[in-house]
């Protein structure tokens, strides 16, 4: 029921690789808002989304409101998952206690807003993100959900598609993510999905650092709109603390991202292999 | 009315000079935790106070609450005064409307502050931080007031004092800062006020730098309670960012501040001219 993105009505080949490389958490950090504006001008990094809640905000938008070019979306956000740098919704917390801990800040996990959470506060919460981000002069080309959480039911998986359909913007979805999100089969007519979508991973960034992985999902791309979603970010002293005891996306695998995406290596594999670059722009042309 | 503390009763002399390097700010950013951990571990500073509604309130708290060794305050906070990056208050800020902008944030300037914010609410988000403090598993030695917002107003020193009062904290009076904010003569029967308070100076920092001036001030110190208020932080990409378009009291002055107080030259200074240090846990001793 679910469909994949008709391409061809944008010109591309069936048989075209489509690349889409995806910053998220920009406005999380000052490092991950350094190290994102890098990769989107010298680096393949085509399209980012901010975290509107987060500290560092106001800096990004401040840089997506006078650089529209680059395609940025809004990376809808209901957890918070670091132990000593927390933040909280965008409405005062008293009016969506069911998002917040004790303290008014996110839940850390996304079990914890899959249980918890009222589909209602969840989109009062949501719009108020986007609401924010469009006063900050941000033109948002695509709707994403931090660590997915709106993927985790069929309830959230609703809001989601609300909100695409009043703010007229593409959602991120896809099938792969929401089976690891233990929520297969939640799709249904109407929605959009990208092809496949790649991402790094935990071991292999602690063994061996992730180059080779993400090298071998360069070569082994196949036709159509494929997504590798990174983090870009600096291992200096803040995000060292940010991410403190949260090795798993913390901020050496935010440091590999960077360097990766960031290598003129990088940019001649994508090259060689004729993998061209997709903006969720273009898809928006077609999906809406 | 007010008087100076009596430090003989701490077993002083009337001729001690007595001296507290004191950083504010603590919480306000990585870079501030940082350099504000290393000034108290290495140079000479020897008390601090916390912003707890900041982003960095929490790496600041874990650290205070496992070094209880050093003197820590509450920098009770009412103003935002970066342009990119906001905080606003513990209490959700629709509880607290008079002490907000349009988005939710604390006000940037503390004339705002004087002008709109209703004691009440002042009282009620202040009492908030401090009781987050507390749960945070700090000691707080002392109270005190970010850019000396609550010496604005009768009404505000009014609050300061009870707060001070309700939870048996000596708060940091200065005729000389009343002065400044354009408070005089509104001390009262009852208050303790230091002695001194020294502070760099924007046209001293543009100009040739704030060693001189420090050294001038500590060359210079009379009989007494003495307290050089400091900012120390590192002027990196994180403080630079924090500070875009805020030269005074920015980055660059910030490490000023902790290049000169970490300095070994300016201990022997203190040394030379028999300068006793003296914290707010001692004044605590005297004044409750």
């Amino acid at each position: 029921m679910a469909k994949h993105y008709d391409l061809e009505r944008l010109g591309y080949q069936k048989e075209d690789i489509l690349l889409m490389v995806h910053a998220d958490d920009a406005g999380l950090s000052c490092s991950e808002n350094a190290a994102t504006i890098e990769a989107l001008e010298t680096g393949i990094v085509n399209s980012y989304s901010i975290m509107v809640p987060c500290p560092w905000f106001w800096d990004m938008a401040h840089f997506a409101k006078h650089h529209p070019q680059y395609d940025c979306g809004i990376h809808l956000t209901l957890t918070c998952e670091w132990k000593q740098y927390k933040f909280g919704p965008v409405l005062p917390y008293s009016e969506v206690p069911s998002l917040v801990d004790n303290q008014g800040f996110f839940h850390a996990k996304r079990e914890q807003v899959k249980k918890l959470a009222k589909p209602q506060e969840v989109k009062k919460e949501l719009q108020a993100q986007i609401v924010r981000a469009l006063a900050a002069g941000i033109k948002p080309t695509h709707l994403d959900s931090h660590m997915y959480t709106l993927g985790l039911s069929n309830e959230l998986l609703a809001v989601y598609r609300e909100l695409g359909r009043e703010y007229q913007l593409p959602i991120f979805l896809s099938d792969q993510l929401l089976r690891e999100v233990d929520n297969p089969d939640s799709l249904q007519e109407g929605d959009n999905v990208v092809n496949a979508v790649h991402i790094g991973n935990f071991k292999a960034m602690e063994s061996t650092g992730l180059d080779e992985l993400y090298t071998q999902q360069l070569k082994n791309l196949k036709a159509g709109f494929n997504v590798i979603l990174i983090h870009p970010a600096f291992d200096n002293m803040e995000m060292k603390q940010v991410c403190v005891d949260h090795p798993n996306f913390g901020s050496q695998w935010r440091q590999m991202d960077f360097d990766f995406f960031t290598d003129p290596n990088t940019a001649s594999l994508l090259k060689e292999r004729n993998i061209k670059p997709i903006t969720w722009r273009e898809i928006q042309k077609i999906s809406l």
